[in-house]
């Protein structure tokens, strides 16, 4: 029998009593930042939840991560806190049970309209990872700055490829993004053109929430990765088209640091486990650390949207899937540590841009347009790259028998350089 | 008349009252960590001076930054407080004023022998740069990997190149290093190399404390760039050596993250003023948003030294000096915020390896070694790269007339892999 909420929730809604995502919000402007679970139109303030001692398992009675600023501490305490938050939650807001649908003064401090509320990122974020795991994106950014001779280094099918990302311009869905200046490459002996980016482009990613860390020097065993990770939210990794020649060194710098976005809803593992599949098969094999027992994927229908600037409407300029990664998250997990290299609780590592085999499952203007030879028609307006004013709108969603696992959206604006 | 502490301290000493560096300690294994100044052989606990309310000043009065466990909130403060601190700090330990010279309870609270004490990071590092300033050593990586007719990219003139490190894996000095695995590069159709590193590197660096930041599509003109970086560290940045081919996308990543040190001592750019010099002239001339009315560089001697596992006594294998390095620290903020990227108080940004001209100033094993074709002879061992339980030590100083400004060292062992 499905579980089902006393909250009314329409059936195609992202967050059914099967999802319970976790953020962080502001019930009024003035309150101080707390977790929240998303249910229906509604979220569920888990501060006064915790305060009202409704949290009384092993793990979570007494512990105060549900009464701080960001979901740290509640990562740090690892999968068997977060099953017990889960099982007590979907039975706090089952129809059947009368703890808190048959409490008129609990539901009134607990129950938020989600409309009303202002959302914050959900994690302090100490390092962010950004990984390459799309054969497909790898492929087409590889023909078209290198040939299609050397289309994809031997190395991508080693080890997931990977570079550190800056934590600092990380912001929460709906926050402007303003058209960075910067360099463009010397030609001949002139200077290099300096001003507002000229192709400005998003990036359909996804990533991974890091919940407890591992030591320096000791690596996360591949089959035990799994436990490491929370859950996953959606990214747009704004980007300024660059090329740096064979600089290996220099990697994307001011190309993404001046804006990264993600969704608010953290999404757990353990609602998404209804959707985990068969990843694709990895050729050649790969070294033993990185080869899983158990090698899961996850079935997210994926959507982009353009709304163009001074237009109502938005199109729909592409539609990929989770399931496209080469590399897993467990895998690029274990990669990240291997070293010796130490993670901690809200780390974010990112899939990179999620491409499909097909055209219309391209993961960034830069593919779609094919580093602007060809232009998109939305409805009215053309684009190779973003403008000024055009607003980007991902969305996600797993599709269940009768209810939707979704990511609710992950949004920003372009602004014009200043 | 030079100024003079009424605590004895010797000539040669990295700590006179004309240092006056910070840092964050514990006096006893149990205490909470806090912020202290070093003062010849003794560390002054900021704590307790900030509790007597000595610090009165208009910045200062009434502020907890003192009584934090890392440095950040005084950091965030700016110049005029950094300044209404050293002002205040050098009339307490002047030999000339009673305050804390004659109070005996005082000083026994305050001043703890700095044999005793356990030193931490001094900063919670939201975000670590390292850029790639020293020509010298970007020609010889340049000359070794592709050859001398490409030794360096002509975009190396135009800015300061620099890719995004691991935050979680920055040490204090003294912490232990492990030897990482990796894969190494496949060659023909076998599987690639995988296993502990066979070619460790120590880098001498320095990096740059950042104090106040910058709000996210800001940026920091260059000419300010100087009120938003408190001061110095000595670092070493260990790295293992890879090359990822002309894969510009990845950059350096597992080849670092293992761990990166650095000294515990902040030493201020005020304290420094005295040994600021011109920088090389810079051909071609920067873009306008690099070119600087004022160019400062520091005069710092850099020394490295190996003692090599089993041996009591170490050797010098590098002399250097900060001096050396093409781009200045405030062109780097300012560069790495001209894309809007927000800094944020605590945010570290390392030189890079800095080479000088001579093979005697080279700042890695890679280049004192040419990549492992010569060996260094250290008082009957020979290394070419570095091997378990070999101790490096970096130094840093600067000699001024009677007094030195020192950096203290930046300490690290290698431990086997496991």
């Amino acid at each position: 029998m499905a579980l089902k909420s006393f909250i009314e929730v329409s059936p195609d809604s992202h967050f059914p009593i099967q999802n319970l995502p976790f953020g962080i919000f502001k019930p009024e402007p003035a309150s101080p930042p707390r977790p929240g679970v998303a249910i229906g139109d509604y979220v569920l303030d888990l501060s006064t939840i915790s305060v009202s001692g409704i949290f009384d398992g092993p793990f979570l009675s007494g512990s105060d991560c549900f009464l701080q600023p960001n979901l740290n501490k509640f990562l740090a305490l690892g999968r068997p806190a977060w099953k017990e938050a889960r099982a007590k939650l979907q039975n706090l807001l089952s129809a059947d049970v009368a703890t808190l649908r048959d409490n008129p003064s609990l539901r009134e401090k607990s129950l938020v309209p989600m409309s009303k509320v202002e959302m914050l990122l959900p994690i302090a974020i100490g390092d962010y990872t950004d990984f390459f795991s799309s054969m497909h994106h790898a492929r087409n950014c590889g023909i078209m700055f290198r040939g299609p001779e050397n289309a994809i280094n031997p190395n991508w099918f080693q080890l997931p490829i990977a570079y550190h990302g800056r934590s600092s311009s990380i912001v929460v869905s709906g926050t402007e993004i303003i058209r960075p200046r910067g360099q463009g490459h010397p030609s001949g002996n002139s200077p290099p053109y300096f001003g507002p980016s000229r192709k400005l482009d998003f990036e359909l990613e996804m990533a991974a929430v890091v919940g407890p860390g591992n030591e320096l020097g000791k690596p996360v065993d591949v089959n035990e990765a799994g436990d490491h990770i929370f859950g996953l939210v959606l990214m747009n990794d704004w980007s300024e088209i660059f090329k740096h020649g064979n600089t290996c060194l220099s990697g994307p710098f001011l190309g993404k640091s001046f804006g990264t976005t993600i969704s608010p809803w953290i999404v757990t593992l353990d609602a998404l486990e209804p959707f985990a599949c068969n990843s694709p098969k990895q050729d050649p094999q790969p070294l033993p650390y990185l080869a899983e027992k158990i090698s899961k994927n996850y079935d997210i229908s994926l959507e982009v949207q353009i709304k163009p600037a001074g237009q109502e409407d938005s199109c729909v300029v592409t539609r990929s899937n989770f399931n496209h990664l080469y590399w897993t998250v467990t895998q690029q997990l274990a990669h990240h540590t291997i070293n010796g290299c130490n993670l901690r609780p809200g780390d974010l590592l990112g899939t990179g841009t999620i491409s499909g085999p097909e055209p219309e499952s391209y993961g960034c203007l830069l593919e779609l347009t094919w580093n602007g030879q060809k232009s998109l028609s939305l409805k009215g307006a053309t684009r190779r790259f973003l403008e000024d004013g055009d607003e980007v709108i991902i969305s996600g969603c797993s599709k269940g028998d009768g209810y939707n696992v979704g990511f609710g959206t992950c949004t920003g604006k372009i602004l014009p350089s200043p």
